[in-house]
């Protein structure tokens, strides 16, 4: 009908309806989902929803109301009138306000905000609409820590060991420790944060630890109560996707090793774990769907556990919704896990949806990275503002989950930092290392801070390359911290060009524009022998020259035809000035390597060319970040023929300094060294000398 | 060192090869690679080779300075300076000798361009660099199709059957038709690209058509001779992925559907085919590992097949490169085909690299879709411009391989259109065509025009629906062509604020800024029963009205009371004159039902609303694409008391027409009608009146 006739080119058709209608076939009971949440997650649920030929309905507070989550959906509402940036999403009532109002029947928590919370799901519920997550019970029983841990304990699931009570006297702690072993750690009852700890690892320690954990608890918080737990040394975070039908089918989605965490929040997850024996895995994951079962578990959710240095693992929680690294668990398994939730919800069960234990497979590993809008350099602060510049992977195995990542989107200070997650998948852990280090290079983020510069650190250091992390292992590692920044150079270059086309040159005595507009003429080499004949052709390097002899019949021959020579030779020093001049800073190694073959030429018939001495370290480290000795290299490559030539200063510098530093230059191709002692002391020239033809 | 001290916020340090260098552990003999190629394959190997820690090196021609190839690579150099935009990438030498200049040691030529050029790649290991590809000999072999043809005979692979050489006489043909059946088609010598080509599917008809075509050709060109080929009816394009290396250890990496194509392009490709059953299936991976083995090729490839319907396979030819659908098949497989590609050109065998035919697998589905700077509208010229909106999709199964996709890039007209190449993968192909819908909705590209709205069509077109495409479906398919287009609101607004700011407002007699600043102030609808006290509630509509005697009590005690109700009775028209006034082609369904509620409550006491006629569809459907009966059912649902009422006029409409028509227009809740006669003439009026109560 309407929607396909012959249209011309920009007759604006209201389409996208039509052809989810078309898409679809679905014809479910329930067709409009509204997603209590914001942000990458909000979009997610969308992206899926859409798949399955629903009408998507998104909330936004009055701080979000350009944000992209609100142009994903169908319709969007403004949520939360009045209320904090936060405490929009959090109104409950007004939410199912919102999806009464527009017919939604179905409502997605997301993570975060509502979706732990009993009371909501309880409402969603009386209000008719399906929630996408378990029963308002199950969410209570999981959300009590200690009912969880003894359900646990109750099914045989293990827990970390402590003791039941408050634990009077040193002397009683004693079986506990008989049982579990050390170390322990003595916690104070009104402790928290870290603060009132005290880790023991030798037996002889304990008697003198414990009386003092109680004085200090006493002095501290006024309550000397003391509890003992085992206390596991770098332990792993491995965690078991779940999903479970209204019926009682219940199927893991393997594990995720979420090990790599700041201050309790993962930072960079991996499926399946690294270096796990399988018969950990399988324990674990057995753990998980009897714990699912006992609780009567329904829809997606994760049980997490903590696995120690002997393979022990102990059941932490369950968190009964979806997860922000969900995404890993969905590449290895190619499951559509929030498909499964919305599906779940409307009544399918997991055969139904073909997701049977025996059916589900995994394939390769994945990581994700949770790039942030934090500045590493600065404790992680968040930063805000708006994205000047926004470019990210692509390609093969990359998945990106954004949200604000576009150039012109607004970050502001008001929700949790997460500016896009990126995942990928490769074959093996290595492969898909290597792949997320590509992918963190090709992002070009401009405006904001983002903590890029760390997660590089973290995926190159050497415990990440082995796989072998551990909950507190960005804690335990200060050199993570030593960031590598990019360069923005482009960033820069542009404002130089905007300030001059705004507020002119600030080039003193200049006038009117640059004149240089022209492509620039490289001038020819005049052939000396026939200056008349064609220019010579320096696309390749002058092959003869005094370095033949040094090279061809060693150093002796050399001084000899030096000493017999009737002229004057000469020692062009225009590289060495570049270094010394207010051109130092400025002339790359690449600058001299571009100009080094016609070099060669012009100073073909030269004693020699000095160009690299301590103030090549200088420049090379201090201002251009470059590799001092990979400038020799290149440029010696470069200029073949050209002697090149070293001024040693001998006084500053230590005897063995000097024979390894001249042994490095000899091996990157130095010919000569000017040897010069500022005390003119003999000694100290010979003893270089006496090395020089190492 | 130097790389890693605690360096202040924005310090400029070169990193990226660091941090390849540290994600490497590679140290193979190749290190350095060169892609003579642009746009996105150049990228995506580009992307590979960086997972591999090797050094890239670009080349581009003069148009593509600006190109982002060029900026993916690390180190990018001007070829074919002086030459043709196309040109550029054929310089041979120039490439080569950019390769020798800089320490390439490995060519890989992408596709198209030098991709099947024997002579470039001997070029190439005559420079003593690995090129990325089989050898010259098989490239050479494989490049001449006759004898491809005939190797493929020699070895019992089924060819597109046909006379062995010209056919003189009709009866001639006889025996050719015996053996292979009809349809077949004549093909004059000298025709090509569908001319001189005549297709007979009944043996009564050969005689004749073998005359035609002979004296067809005689005076088309001049050249009477014909041969017979066995003519495919709606045959499937199946092409199988190759992997090979130099031992000849041979693998496939299934199958791909590659059968949308538009004049011989390909469009869109799936893998694996769908409804091919699991025999042809298996005969045609085992032909095209025959095949391979039998060329020695090394290297990827892909071996084309036409399938016909009865399911037999015929081998067209071997393409000695890879594929632009290659994407389709890494996802299905998890095999990153290029990085085999480039491990295989440095010497690893497929043992070596885990690639053994047990262990490649296949999960799911994929679809790509080329997204092209095309305008199916004219027929599919090429758009050009610079790209002012760009954001495409990303999430769960979308893989993206781009290059100049982002806002700012210009698309010149010297190459091929290709923008981006969009590919997702899901559990069943319809999951995966539904994730494609999806993620073209998201795509939003302005500026140049996009081959988008045909996808839309295509992917929706039931045929596709049932992945039963054949090789000319497009152009057997008109309806394809009847697009529907996107509506660009936002530029447009933003083109019309823009002008605003710069050119001050256009409305006639507006002096200054317009003064609407504040948020809208919706009035309240005072409560009549008691106007002092609260304004009445809409969040809810009016439940008490008229229209309770007619739902209740039926039409005729409606008709009574209205005689007996003393008073006036009110008709209101605002919405009716909506349709017809100057805000007819502004005011779109969800403006009424917006406003719906309140006017339920405001025209409580009104006789009815009339809010919907023969305007209804001029408005709806040729300007504001809407679906009129959607109208009258939505506005209906939020004004349920008041009376909704239609006006037919009947004397110049058919009978069947007004009954059908009300009868529809009762189902979506219409009350009253009031029916008018231009002519008067009463029994029209009677007839649409004995139908009122259907």
């Amino acid at each position: 009908m309407f929607a396909v006739t012959p249209s011309a080119p920009g007759t604006p058709v209201h389409s996208i309806q039509t052809m989810r209608r078309k898409a679809a076939g679905h014809s479910g009971p329930l067709t409009k989902i509204l997603v209590a949440n914001r942000g990458e997650i909000a979009i997610r649920v969308f992206r899926t929803a859409h798949e399955l030929a629903m009408h998507t309905v998104a909330i936004y507070s009055h701080e979000d109301r350009l944000s992209a989550h609100r142009q994903k959906a169908d319709e969007a509402y403004q949520v939360g009138k009045g209320l904090t940036p936060v405490g929009a999403y959090l109104a409950q009532d007004d939410i199912i306000r919102i999806a009464l109002e527009h017919g939604v029947d179905m409502i997605h928590p997301g993570y975060g905000f509502l979706s732990e919370n009993a009371e909501f799901a309880r409402k969603v519920e009386q209000a008719g609409l399906a929630f996408v997550g378990p029963s308002p019970e199950v969410i209570d029983q999981l959300g009590d820590k200690t009912k969880a841990r003894t359900l646990a304990m109750k099914i045989g699931v293990p827990v970390v060991p402590g003791t039941p009570g408050p634990v009077g006297k040193w002397e009683d702690a004693d079986s506990f420790i008989k049982e579990y072993g050390l170390p322990v750690i003595i916690k104070a009852a009104m402790g928290g944060g870290g603060r009132g700890m005290r880790v023991v690892r030798e037996h002889a320690d304990f008697k003198d630890a414990f009386e003092r954990a109680v004085s200090e608890a006493k002095s501290a918080f006024g309550d000397g109560t003391v509890f003992i737990e085992r206390f596991l040394e770098r332990p792993r975070h491995i965690e078991v996707q779940i999903l479970a039908d209204a019926l009682g089918n219940t199927v893991h989605l393997f594990e995720r090793d979420c090990s790599v965490q700041r201050r309790h929040q993962k930072v960079v997850e991996v499926a399946p774990a690294t270096h796990l024996p399988e018969e950990v895995r399988r324990a674990i994951l057995a753990d998980a769907i009897k714990l699912a079962k006992a609780v009567g578990y329904k829809n997606a959710g994760t049980a997490e556990f903590l696995v120690d240095q002997m393979g022990r693992h102990y059941f932490i929680e369950i968190n009964p919704r979806i997860q922000v690294e969900h995404t890993i668990t969905e590449e290895i398994t190619g499951i559509d896990i929030v498909a499964a939730q919305i599906q779940i919800a409307a009544g399918a069960t997991l055969p139904q949806l073909g997701l049977t234990q025996e059916a589900i497979t995994k394939r390769g590993f994945a990581i994700q990275c949770r790039i942030t809008t934090e500045d590493p350099a600065q404790n992680f602060q968040p930063d805000t503002g708006k994205i000047e510049v926004y470019r990210s992977a692509g390609g093969n195995g990359v998945r990106l989950d954004a949200s604000s990542g576009f150039a012109g989107a607004q970050i502001t200070p008001y929700y949790d930092s997460l500016l896009v997650k990126c995942t990928v998948s490769g074959t093996t852990y290595e492969v898909a290392r290597r792949k997320m280090l590509r992918a963190l290079v090709e992002f070009r983020i401009r405006g904001v801070k983002t903590n890029i510069p760390f997660l590089f650190r973290l995926l190159t250091h050497d415990v990440f390359i082995g796989g072998k992390t551990w909950t507190t292992f960005i804690d335990d590692t200060p050199e993570l911290f030593k960031l590598v920044q990019s360069q923005n150079r482009a960033q820069k270059l542009l404002a130089y060009l905007g300030d001059l086309v705004v507020n002119g040159s600030s080039i003193k005595g200049q006038q009117g524009e640059p004149g240089l507009k022209d492509e620039i003429v490289i001038p020819k080499l005049v052939n000396r022998d026939d200056p008349n004949g064609p220019a010579l052709d320096t696309s390749r390097p002058c092959e003869l020259g005094w370095r033949n002899i040094i090279v061809e019949k060693g150093p002796e021959a050399f001084a000899k035809a030096v000493r017999e020579y009737p002229g004057v030779l000469i020692m062009d020093t225009t590289w060495r000035d570049a270094h010394q001049s207010l051109l130092a800073t400025r002339l790359r190694t690449i600058d001299m390597a571009n100009i080094a073959k016609e070099t060669s030429w012009a100073l073909a018939n030269a004693y020699s060319l000095e160009c690299w001495g301590g103030a090549t370290f200088d420049v090379a480290m201090r201002f251009l970040y470059e590799d001092p000795w990979e400038r020799l290299a290149s440029t010696f490559s470069f200029a073949p023929i050209s002697n090149v030539l070293l001024t040693i200063t001998t006084a500053n510098s230590s005897d063995n300094a000097i024979y390894d530093f001249s042994k490095k230059a000899v091996e990157n191709g130095l010919d000569i060294f000017r040897v010069f002692d500022s005390l003119n002391y003999i000694e100290n020239v010979r003893l270089t000398a006496c090395h020089d033809s190492m």
